[in-house]
């Protein structure tokens, strides 16, 4: 049986039910440890599931901050240093990574608070997640404010990826089941995949195929 | 061994491989089918992997449209319309919901291209899928132009819910692996998923628990 659930009834429930709801009624997401270093040198790591793809030349990727009535570091550090890293999350780091979603002060560095380790390179200035197996490295692109509720889009340019040697296929395909990646459901429900098709490019004139 | 590619490894690969890469690097995402009618009257629907959270009260979601460069019928007929819908893809219609993905001319319905059905309700002017079991109806917001490279995010209010009588836990929460709901990695990787961890609300002060 179908159940309709109007605008009215979600801003009518008690706030806790409609932030789970609204959190989980798009079913699986990615999800992601940002990594972020301050204009004084802390380091700054949060958990994120809204990383999307925007195109691949140039390599944009995109990702939301909360309204900023409360300080955000990692939208703070970015706007500072001009660069932030994306790292995949995978099963022997769950607790670690989710660790960093608690409201630490501005000077305490989630990578320690956390117990995860920061990793840098010659080509980028940000923190990576050392115990991550696929990590990029992003420069800051542009930001657009969303009127409706006062979040920020920020998008960034991927300068570096950082993963293991046989991470790829012969034509470019990451696996991420085959590193342990995990996705989420809301913000606390993590989960694995597994993978049910791999479909053929679409065509209009024949029927879809495996 | 950890291996690096550089922006410029990235940008001199061929397209496919660039496109593959780029597209998967960030591990599994959501995917749904968006639904619209033309201001012809025209139904339309197709497979998108960009569906973010941006808050819950009010409730409200984004997506991305890639460049319009070629017309974008989905983007068209919300502009046109006000309306769209945002439909879960379980296993058994996933061969017609990839279909749709297809590059079909404007006079054709993707619906009856992929033998999908459209479902109208009372409160609701865009088309649900009826073979989808959560379902989303959503009322236009505003739009934002990624000047990087062109695509557009569309910011939508949801005010409507469509779900099974018992879909939802007595807090609210979905649980998209008992409908069927899938994943995607990249454009044509499907995958069900399958939760490792129900952690709990992370605190400063304690460590991390399920």
């Amino acid at each position: 049986m179908e159940k309709s659930i109007s605008l009215e009834d979600i801003l009518s429930v008690e706030p806790f039910y409609r932030r789970h709801l609204i959190n989980t009624i798009t079913g699986f997401k990615g999800v992601h440890l940002i990594g972020t270093v301050s204009h004084r040198g802390t380091t700054n790591l949060g958990v994120f599931n809204s990383v999307v793809h925007l195109g691949a030349t140039p390599p944009l990727l995109a990702f939301i901050i909360r309204p900023l009535t409360v300080p955000r570091h990692t939208y703070h550090n970015i706007k500072a240093r001009g660069y932030f890293t994306i790292n995949h999350i995978h099963e022997e780091i769950l607790k670690q990574a989710h660790q960093t979603s608690a409201n630490y002060d501005v000077k305490t560095s989630e990578f320690e608070a956390a117990g995860l380790t920061p990793q840098y390179t010659d080509t980028h200035p940000a923190p990576y997640v050392r115990e991550s197996r696929i990590k990029l490295g992003l420069e800051y692109v542009e930001e657009h404010h969303i009127r409706a509720n006062d979040t920020i889009m920020l998008v960034g340019k991927i300068v570096e990826i950082l993963l293991p040697e046989e991470a790829l296929t012969v034509n470019g395909h990451l696996r991420p089941e085959r590193w342990g990646s995990l996705g989420v459901v809301g913000l606390d429900a993590y989960y694995r995949a597994e993978k049910v098709a791999q479909m053929e490019y679409a065509r209009p004139e024949r029927q879809p195929s495996e």
